[in-house]
């Protein structure tokens, strides 16, 4: 959450001209996004958000973003829309870093969503993933069920100055995930794989907008729902709230019908989501050293989250009325 | 330059009620200043910077800052406005800080300015002085001479880590500058006190306003250019460009007129003014622990400014015409 690198005014003005949106009007450095730089640019012809892509971001990885987007975009999802220069190309280069211009979207992501937003987030990730239907490119999660054993390994040893015993907890957890995952067959997709509060815009009630694709990637459709009901539907207090579940599986349905196999599977996938952001949190947490300016997100919120999922004894306990 | 202070989509949306200002439309975090929290706020009535004033921001000064700038925009300066809210305060507690609402500037900061721009910076800010007469609040300038043998105390002994022999150049020239600031009697009023040119907005050679008044003080105007020939008239390689000098000085003694002796005292004010920053990034040089994720401004730029300045014979060095 900061900007890494500072375009000086010489270097935008250079930069702009490639693009058919007139005059530089205003340009600020924008808290938004972990990996990279990020400026809101106003210009005589709009406002949009230039990103400078930073290490963490593989540049091979940029044609599969920029042009998901533009694919999202042109099948009606409101998401930030890639603006092309005058010779066609959405990716240059400026510090010395690729870069890109998007589209500004409007809207306030939320601390507390209501039930009401987490069933507007269900139909927006149903057309999400519907909307992602024949993109030609493809892009593997590596932070699916095959990236959490090397995660794991990452943390063993110390991982009990977070929690006693998480080590052991982390291993049977894994074993029992790696097994179950082994056995599924799930449709699938173009995924967001992030679509945290602070990535979903609302002005008022009415969803406004989705941002920052930049862990998209293809796997299991129903896979993104569990990674919402995770990130949207558990109270501060870390209990379930089955009103906002209920509300978004169904507006997710309504939207994009669940096949029995995905609504059975639903458990099983909110304790991989749960594991995943556990293990990120947590080898974050392990390697940011101690005073760094870095926001470290509490990984023991999501093992509180993988213990309610444990108990899930099927898609009911997240408000599905079969 | 980072957001300290989150400010939740709930608490702000409470914060704006108290203002005529229309519905939430965005907000952004953005990275500007280095004391406090700004964010960007647009509303369906206009574009705001919302400022958290963070700890280093002392809370008595907030009313002279505030009413500073309702008093230079009164008297046809472009600076930002305080917002008063609906009960006619600006100033009120956000997130449990002191916060203040102000209009949003158009405009982008240069990093090289061309002598045209020196130009527009000279007017603008003996526009700064005329319009600050009247003013009725006082603060005074606690890094003025007064203020440079504390910091020059917290360097001792450490300072030859940034250049050898550095405590003995500091010690000589804050003796010889104490005894020469004692000698002088020169107009006083408000100046900015650090108008760097990331704080001055530029619509093309065109100046559009001038920003972030958190030093803004009771001095000696003249010490204000000072300042100015310093942070705007050298060029990357320190050497002291006179043709910027000249036209920053002919532009502000053509709207306010130089006293005889203001120009005679330039010299000795530069090299004050250069002492000034070349203390206070010393002090934040040696204070900052290694790895911050803070910008470390050179402390040896203003050394090399302020040997300039020692050679000085009179203001013809900065490109005075008599």
């Amino acid at each position: 959450m900061a900007v890494y690198t500072e375009v000086p005014d010489d270097e935008l003005a250079a930069f702009v001209v490639a693009y058919d949106i007139g005059e530089v009007v205003s340009f600020k450095g924008i808290a938004e996004g972990v990996e990279n730089s990020n400026y809101l640019l106003a210009t005589t012809g709009g406002r949009f958000i230039l990103t400078l892509y930073e290490k963490r971001v593989d540049p091979a990885d940029l044609p599969f973003f920029l042009e998901l987007l533009q694919h999202l975009s042109a099948n009606g999802l409101t998401c930030p829309q890639p603006v092309a220069g005058r010779d066609g190309e959405a990716l240059r280069k400026l510090c010395g870093r690729p870069a890109a211009l998007v589209t500004f979207l409007d809207g306030v992501s939320v601390r507390r969503p209501t039930a009401a937003q987490c069933a507007a987030l269900g139909s927006a990730l149903a057309n999400l993933h519907e909307a992602g239907k024949g993109f030609g490119l493809k892009r593997p999660n590596a932070l699916s069920v095959s990236g959490w054993r090397p995660l794991a390994e990452a943390a063993r040893g110390r991982s009990h100055v977070v929690a006693p015993g998480l080590d052991e907890t982390i291993a049977a957890e894994l074993d029992a995930l790696e097994a179950g995952f082994a056995t599924l067959s799930l449709p699938e997709g173009v995924i967001h794989a992030d679509l945290f509060p602070n990535n979903v815009f609302f002005l008022g009630e009415e969803l406004s907008g989705l941002i920052d694709f930049y862990f998209a990637c293809d796997d299991w459709l129903a896979y993104d729902l569990a990674i919402c009901l995770n990130a949207w539907c558990f109270e501060p207090d870390q209990s379930f709230n089955v009103t906002k579940g209920r509300a978004m599986i169904e507006a997710y349905h309504a939207a994009r019908p669940l096949l029995p196999e995905e609504i059975e599977a639903l458990p099983l996938l909110a304790r991989g989501a749960a594991l995943r952001f556990l293990l990120t949190r947590l080898v974050d947490w392990l390697d940011t050293p101690p005073g760094a300016l870095v926001k470290k997100l509490d990984p023991l919120e999501y093992l509180k989250k993988l213990r309610f999922h444990q108990q899930a004894a099927d898609a009911t306990a997240f408000g599905w009325r079969a």
